[in-house]
């Protein structure tokens, strides 16, 4: 039956899709594109989590198939990759993304991982911004330092959620490596999103003045903004978020609660985009001062603790931000020497970037190889970077044209495909306690 | 605090959106936008609910209230009525709205109601309708007989949801004059849709052929084309559904559950459009044969019920449809005698048209005139009548202009505002079992 019921499926999909767009415009496009946009993200991610891959891998890969149909002018592909509501539904997916990742993120967590995690983050960071900078600036000569300094802010982040669940499946959660592992990658997500949001504060300010020479005026302006809006998000909207949640908690209308948190979350976001930063900055900070313990209150009445509230929202609008990240990968550009030189060089820039972690660790009896490689994986976050960037300006130019965005998400794609095989090779012999 | 929190809230919130609109484009917009709308949404259905009022009411009232503020030329709000995307979301959240009424709906409660019920509902989609196109033949005499037959049919619409909260409130839930008005409520969303299916589709078909004048032939065609869609979107979509919902079961990634029924959903609105009907109408038959017990085996995987999923979607959605409503009123109109009297006449005409329900209730021992009233609401079955009136066009005209639009809301407005205290009334005495 399941290849009966695929068959069914994609078949009324494209149909749909297909004489949709052949039709009437509005609603019922954007309603076709969701249908296979969904379809799409959920099949590929089930192929790739049987082949033993993450499922976000999928969802990329999905995107990039539909990619290959819009090259053969399959009108419904091809549509989707212009469509401006698909692109915004896959925008507000990267905020709410952004903003589950925060939620996760607890800053007691940060303080039991202790000295070891945080200078394995730092250099987590570090080492591989610069050997990101430096291949862009050898391999693009032509373009301006902020793009090779945007490139190397794109290596520096670890998506914890791959490694998390290598870990989970090799039952070596409780094991020290991946404590200092977990740890990092959350250190890794707080500076990661200072990083970017000083690096696309930056090009929003030499898209503003037309300066593109590099000063450490302007360099220090931004860094202040940034720490000032985080410091300010964190305090403030901490406050804010607590007053009205007790505010709305006193409502009888049901659904205050999703309400709550969707505008504390949007608020902050918008308000980031306001002041020059990236939205998803601002998402973050506002996942990270929410507790669930705030929405005890709705509890009592009877509504679903606040995280079981957000998770089908984020589930419809996170699918289509990857799946559109894939659509965006020039196929026309994958066979070219340029690309692939600049992919395989950015992925090896971004494991051995990551491998200088191990020297952070000074505990001798650690397998410190398997924390290097723990820290590898770009997924998500990285996309989020590379979709940044793509929507990045200067001049009317994007900052990441074609070729550089491909090969940064084929870079994202080898960092999440190897971690797997690697870390299970690295711990290798390891027992679950 | 309640009045501080409200404060700072209404301050952020325009602050926010303000400042948005007059910075970057793009996601920002949409970020400050919905939480306007929702937040606006959320305080105005409170305010309704604590006067007794049904919540939508408040909803409809933030929106006419944010009109006001357009028409004062507050760039937020004069945004906001013109942003597609905003209205995108409101027209995704009445394809959302229809499939939570679908999913209520059951055709068992539709056999136990018995012949009372059926007979009620058919005079009371009758009546109305007559009476709603005799009014518009009078007042709008230049109008051409298709406006007339869509405000007639506006009118045949009963809002189930709030007549059944009265009667809770009151207790009477288990009394035979209640359960002749539920029964005849969900009789009526059936027989309802069917006449704006037919209705929408002639209109369509006027638009595509300019033949304006009235014939048999299509007419036959278009109610031929609409019941042959319900019949392929019950009974293939109900097989296809099961198909797709078993298949997925089978999936180890998480989520779905939920993209399989939106996929359900999408698909059968998609297709409603795609045959020129409304896509409404291919939602509502989407959760008329959606069960819930289709997706048990997703909760033995400890996913949450799929009620619970599809709630906070159509949270996020529903009251953007409700509050753009609101907008749409054009409160330059509300002062003219044209509109005021429009108005009144249709309010008279759809209260007296669900009186002569009450004709069909056989056992003379019921409170008649509790059922006649309990009928009267037309609240967002109506709206969503009157947003697609709206959208259709014919030779580029909108088949309801600013003031029939702004008329019906009124109308709509006023038959859910009176229907609480009649209703009292009507069964007063009664104790509750």
């Amino acid at each position: 039956m399941g290849a009966g019921a695929l068959r069914l499926l994609l078949i009324a999909g494209c149909v749909t899709s297909l004489r949709a767009i052949g039709g009437e415009e509005g609603v019922i496009y954007v309603l076709a594109e969701l249908v296979v946009v969904l379809l799409a993200a959920k099949i590929g991610g089930e192929l790739m989590e049987r082949l033993g891959q993450p499922a976000v891998l999928g969802e990329l890969l999905a995107g990039i198939g539909l990619s290959a149909l819009a090259m053969e002018q399959v009108a419904g592909a091809a549509w989707l990759r212009e469509s401006a509501l698909v692109s915004t539904f896959a925008e507000l997916g990267a905020v709410l993304l952004l903003f589950e990742v925060g939620l996760e993120t607890h800053f007691n967590e940060l303080a039991e991982v202790g000295v070891s995690a945080v200078i394995v983050a730092l250099i987590g960071v570090a080492a591989p911004s610069l050997l990101g900078y430096a291949v862009s600036s050898l391999w693009l000569p032509r373009d301006p330092w902020y793009v090779h300094l945007f490139i190397g802010a794109t290596l520096a982040a670890t998506s914890v959620g791959i490694t998390a669940r290598v870990l989970k499946d090799l039952g070596c959660l409780d094991r020290k490596e991946s404590r200092i592992i977990l740890g990092a990658a959350v250190v890794d997500d707080v500076l990661g999103l200072i990083v970017l949001a000083v690096v696309s504060g930056l090009v929003t300010s030499v898209a503003r003045t037309g300066r593109a020479d590099f000063s450490v005026g302007p360099v220090l302006l931004i860094i202040g903004k940034s720490i000032a809006f985080l410091a300010v998000a964190i305090w403030l909207g901490r406050r804010l978020h607590l007053n009205l949640a007790r505010w709305g908690a006193r409502f009888r209308v049901p659904g205050v609660a999703l309400v709550v948190a969707l505008s504390h979350c949007f608020s902050l976001a918008a308000l980031a985009g306001w002041v020059g930063l990236a939205p998803i900055v601002g998402a973050f900070a506002a996942g990270l001062v929410l507790e669930e313990s705030d929405y005890d209150l709705y509890q009592e009445k009877g509504e679903l603790p606040i995280a079981s509230l957000i998770r089908p929202v984020a589930m419809l609008f996170v699918p289509v931000f990857f799946v559109m990240m894939g659509i965006r990968v020039d196929l026309r550009a994958v066979a070219s020497v340029e690309m692939l030189g600049l992919a395989a060089l950015l992925t090896v820039a971004a494991i051995a970037g990551k491998q200088a972690c191990a020297l952070g660790v000074r505990d001798r009896t650690l397998r410190r190889t398997a924390i290097g490689i723990g820290m590898i994986p770009r997924g998500e976050v990285g996309l989020i970077f590379v979709g940044l960037g793509a929507s990045l300006a200067v001049g009317g130019k994007s900052i990441l044209n074609p070729v550089t965005t491909s090969a940064l998400i084929v870079m994202v794609i080898l960092t999440t495909v190897v971690t797997p095989p690697l870390l299970k090779w690295s711990l290798g012999g390891a027992r679950p306690k």
